[in-house]
């Protein structure tokens, strides 16, 4: 099989051996048919084929099947089939690793900014990033540009809306966006380089033209909610929109749980990339969420590892406070960007918060 | 609160009280900050409420949550977070009921046809349907028509493309679609009424296109999967194209997964019915993956139970089986549409083992 889509899998086999689980996965996420119900070709051209089934222990089975790249087209709906697709029912299964072959890079060329663009676009080049999260919802257009106002004042890099805001009745997203755009502009003056990301997660025939409005009044960037919208809506932002795309984690905890469906750094690391994400934001060890830090680091290298795509910017969100600054760029390195909503909005006004926690990233850049 | 949208959890607390998680459930799907950080108002109009926490003993706690429908504003993707948001990562917790108010009526109201209109559609009205699916992905368009003639031929009332048939260029898709198509009407003659459903899961910005070739080549229905193209794709088919539509549940085992998540009932009955699936495949027990008989029992009872919806057609697939029609339809009664492949491709001849098969049924049915 000539430029296989590579899969490792960890198995835990209940009644019967890793070989014919694997076997077994080989066809469901292929023919989908019992071995025989097809064309002999088939069987060379199409079925899933097992390379290696080799036990770790208590840590399972590893096994690696190679799928012929043209199962999926150059779709992201049949990659995440192929991948997450009746397999996801398997309770004992996990996908461990993905290697894409050369051929899908003109179809799914990754981020089209990546942490470079990121940096380039706010004008920081030698320190950590810092972003916060516009909400509650509930408020009108008018109270949550005041926010903007002051979240820009106090010098965060990236606003982005938070994942519950998107076209309320009190906040309507045109209206929204416009005034928030315009706190921030304002607010930045001369020299300010916040960017503001409205949340562009919308019904399926009213994405295109929010996102066409965002850029129309000047956003540079937008955030997503993939796991909501569906996977596709990322890569079409990333090659069609010329924003930068930051992917929001929010329904993803059924993909990702500890030992079935996808690993962790799979999905919010490597395919979240693949499929475009400049950013993504993936939740912080020490939060409200029970996650490792060990899974949290995963993420992150998946996110900037060399590779045919750009690197991604990992935004751990969730635990990270002002004062805890330093042990998260000591965690993830200086090319993070740190995720504050809560921690600020906690201080009570929310400039001199902002101010603070800036201060605080700017002793951690290298110049 | 009027009108709210009504949660009911099963917890399983860990190191706090059940009051403590629901009402820190509450916070995280509306507001996401903590206690306090947010204006007055909104702790009235926006935050979930906490309205009944009971326990019922070693199968948890049940909570049952208000939350306004105005936070939902009228969108899929955001009554998903709602759902499934951020909660998705807690593992204590699992939806097992959701109430929607009526003044969502207007924004979802369901399935356009439902089991009346499919059984108007393939002309029966008095015994329980049976589709197939058309695979293996692969084969050539031709291939893929040559089976939708002895299907057809054999009397079988929907052929729908298989979940991992899409775009290949084995059979891309206006040409699969079209001689498909051309080879079904063939069959059916002056008094055949198979149809062919062709999969528009496709990527965000040509899946209209599909749909609307699909259509004026004279396709009365399509099957999408909602869990990889985003399930308001499902809303959108339903108000808006004019087609039967039917989901299958592909990448969907991560959002049910036994105790946590959202319970199998609430997903594939409850809320892709009220995201206006006409027919909702699901895996049966006794087929290839570990579901239990209730399971698939209370998904089909939330299908067709009484309401302000259309009640939609329990299709199971997996472990159905020609020989196994008799079960199945003492199980889930008449209004069922049996979903058959691996079973009629494993006995050979396709056209005559279909005719077998809806023979069977034909017995079935009440006159």
């Amino acid at each position: 099989m000539t430029d296989p889509i590579r899969i490792t899998y960890r198995l835990h086999p209940r009644d019967e051996a890793a070989e014919a689980l694997a076997r077994r996965i080989a066809l469901e996420q292929t023919v989908e048919l019992p071995d025989g119900c097809y064309p002999e070709h088939i069987e060379r051209e199409i079925v899933g084929r097992v390379q290696v089934v080799r036990s770790v222990g208590e840590r399972g089975v590893l096994a690696t099947i190679d799928y012929p790249g043209t199962v999926i087209g150059r779709e992201v709906p049949q990659l995440l089939n192929l991948v997450f697709g009746n397999v996801s029912f398997f309770p004992e299964v996990e996908v461990v690793d993905l290697e894409l072959p050369s051929s899908l890079d003109d179809a799914l060329p990754g981020p089209r900014f990546g942490i470079d663009g990121l940096r380039a676009a706010v004008g920081v080049t030698n320190r950590p990033l810092a972003c916060t999260a516009l909400k509650p919802v509930g408020l009108t257009s008018r109270e949550l540009a005041q926010r903007c106002t002051a979240f820009a004042r106090g010098g965060i890099d990236v606003i982005k809306d938070d994942h519950a805001v998107t076209d309320q009745r009190s906040a309507p997203f045109r209206d929204r966006v416009e005034r928030c755009q315009e706190a921030v502009r304002n607010a930045n003056g001369d020299d300010g380089r916040t960017l503001y990301f409205p949340n562009v997660s919308a019904p399926f025939d009213e994405a295109m033209e929010r996102v066409d409005f965002a850029r129309s009044i000047g956003c540079r960037g937008v955030v997503v909610s993939p796991f909501l919208t569906g996977l596709d809506m990322l890569r079409w932002l990333a090659q069609e929109s010329g924003l930068m795309v930051l992917a929001h984690p929010s329904g993803g905890g059924g993909v990702v749980r500890g030992g079935q469906g996808v690993a962790a750094d799979v999905m919010f690391g490597l395919l979240l990339r693949v499929c475009g994400a400049d950013g993504v934001i993936f939740l912080n060890v020490g939060g409200r969420f029970p996650v490792g830090e060990a899974e949290c680091l995963a993420i992150a290298r998946r996110l900037r590892e060399p590779g045919r795509r750009r690197p991604a910017m990992p935004i751990p969100g969730g635990g990270v406070e002002v004062d805890s600054v330093a042990r998260w760029i000591g965690a993830y390195g200086r090319d993070v960007m740190l995720l504050i909503g809560s921690s600020l909005y906690a201080q009570g006004p929310l400039e001199p918060a902002t101010r603070a926690l800036m201060r605080e990233l700017r002793g951690h850049g290298d110049g």
